[in-house]
């Protein structure tokens, strides 16, 4: 049996009861580390679980999983994933591969950013598609999350914007010598997300959003030191909510409660740094 | 302190074990109860935790809050909802009213219907806005969830129905006599929402959606008997899935994987009933 368990979003105690029961019963446990980040290392989990836990990077996952799953049609193997395992990242992929070799999946449900979002007080079903923001390079510039946020925004519907991760990313030496060696992990940053939003906005001049646009960050849900606040676009750029994963919200048409709690968590003067004291990235080893 | 506690989906283990440790230090215990139903009787909530559990209903979430909350000024008092408490129905208002007094409140994230329905295999950031489907009465037949659907179609995206659930209703003669008696608690399967679909596209003629559209009944997501089957809108009118909680997806323009996984739930011929043999409502007392 394959469980696929959801890890929630804060610490080793974020998985549900069921999930740890399962856990204490694989003989193999394996941690998806790769699409997102758990507040805590890792020998906290196995301390948790009194197994060990193997880490499975984008490496494992693109090559190593057959080698699990058929040990799953021996024997009982977790596969742990940050969040829930279908919400932010799919492993529908996953689930079919198993399928395929006739070996059972259970999947063990846990929050996700997918909802936990909707804990700044924005209303779930008011959002439309969510859209993933990548680091802009020097030559690799995408834009096409425009285009999603202006579907949404032509309905007043909020979008929930999923920032990136670079986890065990070959640095460029690493690919020139063919060596297996890794750019440290980072993790965007709202302000970047601003910063970056900002500049295709300045492109494309559509007026999808613009400097007073109202948004909501969200850093370390779920964790004990989880960070909300609301301000505009222009003043995102120079919010500091601390270390990672940060979410942010561009925010659509709002009923009142959702402006009670907008304003509740309203970015004081004290929260905006000058420019060049605002991280744009995070590198964290986690 | 007020803990806000989501206990997920399934059965009374689908508490997080930061959420179990939060509820065995309360001194009070209240189970939101009218918005979803866990899967399990209070009973083993109460085994669980070591605490007796106040059901709030419908009135006590309108009149006997304030009371919840001056508790909670005193001593740690834990307010459980079913799934998470900003998912499918916001307990921002709680919130608001918990600060305004100078109560603290800590959320404890859990998956809800809202990321759990991607366990169907239809991706989470493929989704537009979601709608409730109410049921429908001789004189009461609300369809602005056509118009949030045909948006979505619009875009492509998929849509997630939150099916009716009346718990708590006072019955006609009740009212008529100023009595507190109450309706049977009922819930709606797939094949109802199927047939008001239909019976609105009908009405409406807009072609957002039709007998063959593609659709995914969901139903107990995370309990042990969980049940996912994909079909065509015409054919779910005529589908069984089983008792309460179900809720639908209306399916939009498709990923390959997402094919794969529909595939993989297709309903088969004897997933059908006969019209007359078809449950319109589960009565069920959890």
């Amino acid at each position: 049996m394959l469980y696929v368990v959801g890890l929630g979003l804060g610490d080793e105690k974020d998985i549900t009861v069921n999930g740890l029961e399962a856990v204490k019963r694989c003989d193999k446990v394996y941690l998806e580390a790769y699409t997102s980040i758990l507040g805590v290392p890792k020998d906290r989990l196995e301390a948790l679980y009194g197994r060990e836990v193997t880490v499975a990077d984008r490496q494992f996952v693109e090559q190593g999983i057959d080698g699990m799953l058929n040990e799953a049609l021996e024997m009982d193997v977790a596969f742990l994933v940050v969040g829930d395992a279908f919400a932010a990242t799919t492993h529908s992929d996953l689930v079919l591969r198993a399928r395929g070799l006739g070996c059972k999946v259970k999947h063990i449900y846990n929050a996700s950013i997918m909802n936990a979002v909707a804990g700044c007080g924005l209303q779930l079903y008011r959002f439309g598609q969510a859209v993933s923001i990548v680091f802009f390079t020097q030559t690799w510039r995408p834009d096409s999350f425009y285009d999603r946020i202006k579907e949404n925004a032509a309905l007043g519907l909020h979008t929930l914007l999923l920032l990136d991760i670079r986890v065990k990313e070959p640095s460029v030496e690493a690919l020139c010598r063919g060596k297996n060696e890794y750019e440290p992990p980072r993790f965007m940053s709202c302000a970047t997300c601003a910063r970056q939003l900002m500049e295709v906005e300045e492109l494309r001049g559509e007026g999808v959003y613009g400097p007073d646009s109202m948004c909501v960050a969200v850093a370390r849900m779920g964790q004990d030191d989880e960070v909300i606040k609301s301000c505009t676009l222009k003043e995102m750029c120079n919010v500091d909510v601390g270390g990672p994963l940060h979410s942010m919200v561009l925010v659509g048409d709002t009923h009142p409660l959702e402006d009670d709690m907008l304003l509740m968590h309203r970015a004081k003067e004290s929260d905006f740094l000058p420019d060049d004291e605002v991280p744009s990235q995070y590198l964290e080893d986690l």
